[in-house]
């Protein structure tokens, strides 16, 4: 993982709640069961328990999960830059994959490296973890339509 | 939708049956309960049925399934080209989101642009379906590696 | 080739002269010596007659120019559908290289796929012509910022 | 800029000779007179010196340019690790453009993040530089085929 090259300014007081509200109010994300696991201005953590339902023919995570990983870090990363008034939208997103996709759980880190008025730009490095030891096993790189 | 600048020919007369059983074999496809709705050699169309758990929090269809339906539709139609001692795994896609994925289900369209020994690069229309109605929600462009 | 989805209509009466004079007025496009080949409203396309000096080491296209071309044609098909008062920027592409660039020229179609408000998304075919024969040596995806 | 995650070796004792000479073999890199700025096992740095002929209409760095950057930067970091036997070809980029291309020159860091046996995938940060500031003004984001 790499520090971005920017600092970030919180919105306002509210961005951590409306941060997790917009999160957690998106039933494709309950249904996969991703959680929250840090958040600040312009990054959030998120993460997923390794279970089969996730996986494809191989036992690896699937690419789609790795997406949607990939997605929701990156994306709700730019999310806490945004006022109340405004909102993020993901227009286009890249994924490599690098590795194969093991591990106990998986953590997306999303870090926005440009907040712009109409766009901004975000990236995710997700890991596959198990016990202490973080494995890198793909990239996403996103773009986000400010609205 | 636009047809191919190639016509292909299948491996083997076994790569149908081959095709489905890897589509089938992901639990993340179950999960997602994803179908294919036709296949021929370099192409796989497949659909999902809208449902709320694949949504995201304004009831449009999630990032993430629309990239997984990239992935399967594109990556698939490439495993239709391979032989049965060699697999496509996807190295890369990017997804374009150029509409809100609404309809009653969603059909995706994966056709394979270009098979080499090494690597194979396939494309992918997402449309959103009501009714007879089709209408464009993304496009995706994998690239994968043969081995 | 293929046919864009949606067929589109220009601005205004004068956007062929404008989308002339916005190609023409990049120096870098002097320097490589791009030429337009062909515009309407929604498509733009460019060429350029192969020599030394745009290539690589084993003689094929440099990936750069292939670059230039992909931008150029996708970019400038998705600026002659914008009026006077705005303009549209190329935010991001990906190219995709499916063959060595060889040929006499060098001709990349650029078809808009989708014109919105804030973003506008293309596509480019590139291909390498000997003769009258032409083969796809490339392809480009490309968003833009209207503004 | 920022590290990357892993440390690499060099294949051999010849390598940064033969990485120069690929760089300098390019007609296309002396055309727009690209030079090396520093080279180190998985990566590599190049400038331009910002000129007129290398711009669009606004005076800012054509993206044509800045695509170029990216991939001999990212490119040739991928190159660096490659032996005398095999060679890296880019297979597809991704560019991502943040800022104004704006600078008296602007220099590319490529950094591999991977290096497979089959595919490598590396990064560029690229950068316009006035003075002893630089301000970053794209990403760039490459895989290469192994060969």
């Amino acid at each position: 993982m790499q520090a971005p090259d920017v600092e970030f300014t919180a919105p306002d007081e509210q961005y951590c709640q409306r941060t997790e509200k917009l999160f957690y109010d998106m039933p494709f994300v309950k249904f996969l069961d991703l959680k929250i696991a840090g958040m600040g201005p312009g990054w959030l953590d998120c993460q997923v328990i390794n279970r089969p339902e996730l996986q494809q023919q191989n036992g690896f995570l699937h690419a789609g999960v790795i997406a949607t990983l990939a997605d929701m870090s990156a994306g709700i990363s730019a999310a806490t830059l945004i006022d109340k008034d405004h909102s993020a939208l993901s227009a286009e997103f890249k994924i490599v994959l690098l590795r194969p996709g093991l591990g106990e759980r998986f953590i997306a880190r999303g870090r926005t490296i440009k907040r712009g008025r109409k766009l901004s730009v975000a990236e995710s490095w997700i890991y596959g973890v198990t016990g202490d030891k973080e494995k890198l096993i793909a990239r996403g790189y996103l773009t986000l339509a400010v609205i």
